[in-house]
């Protein structure tokens, strides 16, 4: 994004609205999609913003946990399918334990990434979502993170991306990862910081009254799980 | 509950399920209730645990604000209508800009928390959820807190509570009250530590890479909102 359309977003709020995308799978987890959605949400109401909720079908997509048969589990209406998918500026993809493993919502999920990528502003990646997305080779050569519990698994799935241990998000080109779940809405936060200023952010976060990460290299959880 | 059934809970994975309602209404919150639905989600993976999505119609209700015409919204599906609800154990009550004001989805929502609190074993308000429990009387005569940047509209709405402006959540009872949004996630925290044991919440803090505010009276955000 340009100098220029980062002082439109923050000055004119009917400019041309900035089109996000989330990637819906089942088994995503809740809070790696509502965390950041929420952000947006509150975004939304002074910035011109649109959201499509994609998946393989536009049949409601459960947060149930494919290998936990007793969990929980919320279902979220999809607006488009993968083959309907509007163009976006911005792409999130959310992990959870529905992310790991292969299916053909997954598979869907990974090749809708690896096509999109190359026409999007910006892809952020939450928890074991950069699993997908290193799976779909657009983090090939790049600097990423991933949710620390789940770190031997998902570093495993490519060699070819250098992963950072100790880091509440990472930012490497256009390309932002955050570890588990609720570092979500940190990256989410550093990222609206980055394209609709400071102000903007801490409006939001304080709005939700969330306590921000602010330090991207400051992670608790590493060590805390072995790392 | 009974210690007896709180040791049930921490030892035996498969005793009785412990039974969640969570209301949900047009412009409820995303993150008022994803957030403590999260830490729902993760603690079903090993205590038996049920959840009823509880809204007016079984209609996929939305996040989307009611007042802000642009803004965007997810729409989560229901499980059950209020009539058809299952006996609860926990009702948790988000807030959003959507439980403001009045509409026959917002008289319904009250009727039933009115209705139902005398049968359950706990109550958990998130942010301006506590002023759909006030509009309900459950609160009368009780402390509780609710959103700090909301504080004035909502402790308006009712005289007969000892609002606590000063808290990240308050106890009255059986009834847990939050501050803003993503507080939700701390009530929801402590009230596992409070049910299932420190551990428990501990480990899904920690799954979730959630820097928990163990202190229910501190609250940065009631001086950041003028209390």
């Amino acid at each position: 994004m340009s100098q220029d359309q980062i002082i439109d977003c923050r000055s004119e709020p009917q400019a041309i609205p900035f089109r996000i995308g989330v990637v819906l799978f089942p088994g995503f987890q809740a809070l790696d999609a509502f965390g950041p959605m929420d952000c947006l949400n509150v975004l939304s109401r002074n910035h011109a913003v649109t959201l499509a909720l994609l998946s393989s079908t536009l049949e409601p997509v459960t947060t149930k946990s494919p290998v936990s048969p007793h969990a929980l589990g919320q279902a979220v209406v999809p607006t488009h399918t993968f083959e309907t998918a509007p163009s976006l500026d911005l792409l999130l993809v959310p992990g959870g334990l529905g992310s790991r493993g292969s299916s053909p919502a997954i598979e869907e999920t990974i090749s809708y990434i690896r096509n999109v990528y190359p026409t999007l502003k910006y892809l952020i990646t939450v928890c074991t979502g950069s699993g997908l997305a290193a799976r779909a080779g657009v983090l090939d050569g790049k600097r990423a993170t991933t949710n620390k519990r789940a770190w031997a698994e998902i570093t495993a799935l490519s060699g070819l991306v250098e992963w950072v241990p100790h880091a509440r998000w990472v930012v490497d080109g256009n390309i932002w990862s955050s570890s588990g779940v609720s570092a979500g809405i940190d990256v989410t936060l550093a990222w609206i910081e980055e394209v609709y200023g400071c102000q903007v952010a801490d409006t939001i976060a304080n709005g939700i009254e969330y306590t921000r990460h602010r330090d991207s290299s400051h992670d608790p959880f590493a060590e805390l799980h072995g790392l």
